[in-house]
């Protein structure tokens, strides 16, 4: 079978070191860019360790860097505050010295022109991974928009049908940059939202991430990494485990069965005082929106973990 | 034990006269006076209802009549929409006509002066039991700030922890007057808020519903009055019976156990387009904001319904 | 020719002392009761200082103390800010020590009680003039809806057309409470509104002032009352004399010839981060919405002044 | 003196005809580019208007079309509306038909592209000149973040202090693009606005449009085209003339004396139900924000109405 043509947009990120480890194996995946962004650290921090673990995977796609901030916001103080707390210092839970420094650099091209390159030279539509706020992806879509069609689907990590993560009400992905999220829902490329409601119920436990150790070297780093990840969603959340959200989308493009999603509509509410960023999902649809996107409702643990315990294995 | 006096603002409406009926039932409950508010129908409407209904059930507290809109909001047009399709042309089901017309007539005073003069006169702190958009309530904190130590507690059916009724994220209580219910979640009357969460779960089954009409001349009015209620909930959100939304605060007052209540920090949203009236509720208890409500999030249909029975064989 | 029945409504407040002492002076309007509200102050300082005055001025209308806060707003803080700066500590320039304290007391109504009772009893229709926060007024009208049509009209100081005080788009009175605002905006109560656009150019310049002082005991205490006024509208403004808002609807309320007005939809901006407060007025005509208000355009300085050593010299 | 290298961004448009004269008749101004976005009309018909008038006025950079819809916007439907009525359904005052069909062709580069390939290879810093909604430069910012520096300011038509004239308090160019004027007013890039307070007051009057035709064939089609404009702006507001507002930035270009430019806080309102797309200007310097625009507070109509003659007479 083809593989399928990806471009993977991360702010990398440890459960983005996942979803690379995931992708990197697949046999469904042909990663032809990786766009890095600001959200879980600085752009410079994500591109890097996205450079570090395109060498550690042996991924050879270019890597480009992108938006450092989102359309209307400020660059975030990566010094204090959640994100900080979430994936360490440096993105990759302070683990991030155990890899070499890269030998690879990042492209020459921004993160929004390779985007273009790679959809301008493929024969075939383009899937485009999303696990970040969606600054590079929004501003791809203004800025070539006659490259849409180029597009097959954007499947994101990101919003809730109901709750949020770094407000009662918002998730930190779309919440990071609102205004882009609102260009990428209201475009008429296909769209797969990977909320929380799904994404939450897939954590790996202790027992499993020590079990990672046993398949080599990449498991080992892996599992040291996502250590301090697996302690902060115990402390702030009782969930007995890391939870690896951005696995689920590329978890989903290897084999659709993992995630059952529905088709509903999703609009962002741009203008709440407490609620900005909020992804109005009408889970009834009684109120009567185009069925603009399809939702993953739900995940399947057991196999999502297994999977990245095949392509360690591999 | 000595009955808690009760002020009841109602805007009956079924599951108001459901309601209605546990407190008149009850050893526990002294319902000194019901103040009537627009919501499930016009306030006229709500105001004579709820005579017929004290006819019916020998209330003979004093009934006044209040608020036939919001703070900010025109008068709802009764004559289309959801409103009309819940409760009936008249609130009752269709089935007001099986009452005769109240000889009884409604108090002098308004709603927020009735409130008012209750309050002045009563030794002990009164309970206020609201199952309807907040106007009056909010009004009379207006009105009378320095009453507001004889309040005990507003105990309130309204709002939802996570998506709502009238909006995907909007719930038709606070909806209606978000104004008057902001309010009423900001002033330092101890407050529980009865939500979509919990109410949702106890819904009356057509086989309970039928079995009402063996208890008698008033079990048999509430059995057809909410029969097109049922059907509603059967068509608009598959569950399988009449929800009893408004019960739950009275049921509660009767016996705290039937409900589990957690303190939450509670705010309305003011301004979204989209979640305009949303009850954000930081659940995760991560965000920092005063613990200022009790919110119900649980609560024992088993119970509650058969403290229904019980009234209805007293 | 008869007087005209008129609750006055004040934050009293260096300029609707100026408002009182016309008011108090005039053949036109009969005061049939004051009632006071947070603003230039907090209701317990405008309420003494509205008291004083009175002896002063020799009112013998009641005084009735109102809100202490906007609907949805905590207490100001009047130890700082602009409000202190401008009014004085005291507001009334510092400068009430020099008054007695009054022997007159509060009314036992609250303000909202007491425009009630004021408008019950009367045959004819009563003029309400506010110079604060429309706190009181709106909660009369949430209060007692039936008695709307007592009011001949609400003429009321606030707003602005063009520009803003507190905020580059936003007026005090109407700022402060955003939603009492709204309220009377909305009602069907005939309105006549003095905004910034028209009041700004009634300044009492630092000659007339001082001219005040020859004509008695009341002259010599608004003169130096004032004067702290005076030097801040020179030093924010850039304007040659103090700016006595809160006279303009009491002038016109006398003598119509004073003001110019026109027809306008006005409507207020409930949701805006910097806008909030906004009198949104369409002075084109061009937008298509009623014309709910009518509006000072203009105001005439000269006239207007002398109006004030008119009723000094009475 | 050497030439000052500029793109101009329209939406061309009556008045960016106008603007377009004066650029290219200019001794201070080299047109590098020129870029086109919807506006006055679908960017379909100001990227074609745009190609005629270059043929006209012998105008030989490259032209590109841009974007034909704002960042949150849907497009357009100028089959109706106020944009249709003011620049007649061609763009050119339905007079677009007396000029050829154009030969030149538009760039193959999008607009975006067109301005990143002009600032890579100027050696020199190069003006924006924008006279539309800013939706291709907010596209650009956001792409070539690293090409700011390349940009010596950006002069744009748009906005007002107090007023407006899509709404009471939105002016057209920004209110066609929130956001996009949002990014643009948020980037460090120093920025010069030319609002509708300076602009409408440079109007060409009936008899200065008339005499337009003396001076040839350009001439005469300007004063063809521009008649609708100049009945509207009678009949709507009225000015006894058409207004000129894209020839400022490009006057003020070429000789500054002709404005007058004030520092102040410029910021744009985001959220308001009724004002969101004000452009809050903090007029009195009280409110603290940075001082982020040079603002046109006034201009000179007879020089600048003079100019358009000393470029017809060229």
């Amino acid at each position: 079978m083809a593989k399928i043509p990806v471009i993977m947009d991360l702010d990398t990120g440890l459960d983005d070191a996942m979803a690379l480890l995931l992708a990197s194996r697949s046999d469904a995946i042909d990663i032809k860019a990786i766009t890095t962004v600001f959200g879980n650290q600085s752009v410079d921090k994500t591109c890097e360790n996205t450079l570090k673990l395109c060498e550690l995977l042996g991924i050879d796609a270019p890597v480009a860097k992108g938006a450092r901030k989102g359309f209307l916001t400020k660059e975030i103080d990566y010094s204090t505050g959640l994100e900080m707390m979430v994936h360490g210092a440096d993105g990759l839970g302070n683990k991030g010295d155990l890899l070499p420094a890269p030998v690879k650099k990042p492209d020459d091209l921004t993160a929004v022109d390779l985007m273009a390159k790679v959809l301008k030279e493929s024969d075939e539509k383009v899937v485009i991974l999303a696990t970040a706020p969606l600054t590079n992806i929004a501003t791809f879509i203004l800025a070539y928009p006659e490259l849409r069609e180029k597009v097959r689907c954007i499947a994101f990590m990101g919003g809730a049908m109901y709750g949020g993560n770094i407000k009662p009400t918002v998730e930190a992905n779309i919440g990071h940059d609102i205004e882009a999220a609102t260009v990428v829902i209201n475009s008429d490329i296909p769209k797969v939202m990977f909320p929380l409601d799904a994404t939450m119920k897939v954590f790996m436990t202790k027992e499993e991430r020590l079990a990672m150790k046993d398949t080599g070297k990449i498991g080992t780093f892996l599992a040291e990494a996502i250590q301090c990840y697996e302690e902060i969603y115990d402390r702030l959340a009782g969930i007995p485990g890391a939870v690896l959200h951005d696995s689920i989308p590329t978890a989903w493009l290897i084999d659709e069965s993992v995630v059952k999603l529905e088709d509903y509509n999703v609009q962002i509410e741009l203008n709440g005082e407490l609620t900005r960023g909020c992804t109005v999902t009408d889970t009834a649809r009684r109120f009567g929106g185009e069925l603009n996107c399809k939702v993953a409702v739900d995940a399947d643990r057991e196999k999502i973990i297994k999977m990245h315990f095949d392509a360690l294995n591999k």
